[in-house]
């Protein structure tokens, strides 16, 4: 299929419960989920964080105990089902590195098989006790469908990262989340629900973030899963935490190539890089003031 | 008085209704909304972008017309009522600066007079045909309620510009806008709302964004004045289009020293500033990789 082109894409987001500590029933779940999805049509399917292994381990040595290799059996039934309904799998995995290292992982896996990995940089609450952190930018990937980028939940909070994928040309931004449920009032949409639509305006390209739902081990998670468009406006969901649920939204990736606003703006085009220098220093500009 | 402290400082957003070429009309409508909110007992008070122009300009000939000094009638009002109520008043002005050049500015002026001034580095529409864009990083002035920063409209847009001014220290970012009135799905609130309250929870800064109400010239303004806490939540407004509002929160700003989120996380402390390298280069990527 040519790309850019005037055809929609259907993306799914497949929100799911998952238990820590039961690989083998998550497995199943997720690849319920792909099945379900592609019987809907969908091109690209993104799943939660850490869906092999859920997140709330009991110590390290569960985490290790759970971590599996990209050649491992997440990534091959991935794989296996990518190949036979010709789509797209973005999905967060528990992964043991080729250096042994535990990380919280995503990966895209298309009818080529593997296509990259991102290893989570901006680590959340207690995973840098299991967790290797990420080193790399993020990852965007040329797929049949269109650019699609790969972020993990927290890394999603970060808009200069998130900038940085939108610079590398993504159409598409795919984020396996675990968004753990957060007091808020009354009518609000979650906190990480406004990100998604921020980040999504800001650059003007499409976000889908897959949440999970239940509970685990007493948290409660928010199953905000939503797919947001170029405006920032959602197009499917967001979800709610009632359970199990698959989003689905046809979206026309090509259009985020124009990264116009009227006649006059363009989201990237408008930048002032030489004003944004203060943000990539590593030392705090207020000690360095008060030096 | 002491800062941090545990009080709450009251903001206002004085939400007008403006008319451009009329500036004797515009100054008093702004004095008028400075005694009312001064009389509610604010101790910050915002007020919309380009106040005494007004924003529809016929002509660069109209636009030069009403640009004034800083040493003018707009900024001796406001300096009069800051020192009379002892607020902080951050307002918009068409200004003419001592190079002779039409700014779109800020200014934030205290009892101690003017403080500081900001020129739009991101001009939106048809504003480059007349105004000069500014060449600075944000300012952050150190007040007696807390220290505030200072933007204007589609300066907002920019999470960068945005993060830049939060690594400086501000409690509180006052942004006078204009936000045009686009379509939007029913029940979801305008995109510029939603990046308000994406920077603050960003940032974990209070952000207080005053809009224009009516029409002008055939364009509907959307008066969406809205300020948001820590956490991304509003806690007054959004504003509605149906004319002067007077907002008002009280809002806690010593809490955004702390940039905590949880025990294990801080919104800033987390940056990895090294993946961040990318967006302040001034070639594009996708250029780079096609060479």
């Amino acid at each position: 299929m040519a790309f850019p082109n005037t055809d929609t894409t259907r993306v799914a987001c497949a929100q799911l419960t998952l238990d820590v500590g039961r690989p083998e029933r998550n497995r199943a779940a997720a690849r319920t989920a792909i099945e379900r999805a592609a019987a809907a049509g969908a091109e690209v399917v993104v799943l939660p964080e850490l869906t092999n292994s859920g997140y709330l381990f009991h110590d390290v040595a569960q985490a290790a105990s759970l971590a599996e290799p990209l050649h491992g059996p997440t990534v091959a039934d991935w794989t296996a089902l990518a190949r036979r309904h010709r789509l797209v799998v973005v999905g967060g995995l528990c992964e043991r590195d080729e250096d042994g290292l535990i990380r919280n992982s995503a990966v895209l896996v298309d009818p080529q098989g593997l296509r990259a990995v991102h290893r989570k940089a901006h680590l959340f609450g207690s995973e840098n006790e299991f967790f290797v952190p990420g080193t790399e930018p993020p990852p965007v990937v040329d797929t049949d469908v269109g650019r699609i980028g790969l972020m993990i939940c927290y890394d999603q909070e970060f808009p200069e990262y998130v900038r940085a994928l939108a610079l590398h040309g993504a159409d598409l931004l795919c984020v396996p989340v675990n968004w753990p449920l957060f007091p808020r009032p009354d009518g609000e949409r979650p906190s990480e629900v406004i990100r998604v639509q921020a980040n999504a305006a800001t650059n003007r390209m499409f976000v889908a973030a897959c949440d999970r739902t239940g509970t685990e081990r007493g948290v409660t998670w928010t199953g905000g899963s939503v797919i947001v468009d170029l405006d920032g406006f959602p197009v499917a969901g967001p979800a709610t935490e009632t359970g199990d649920d698959l989003l689905i939204a046809d979206c026309a990736l090509a259009s985020a190539r124009d990264k116009g606003l009227g006649e006059h703006n363009d989201v990237l085009g408008d930048r002032r890089p030489e004003l944004y220098r203060s943000i990539i220093s590593s030392t705090d500009p207020q000690e360095e003031e008060a030096r």
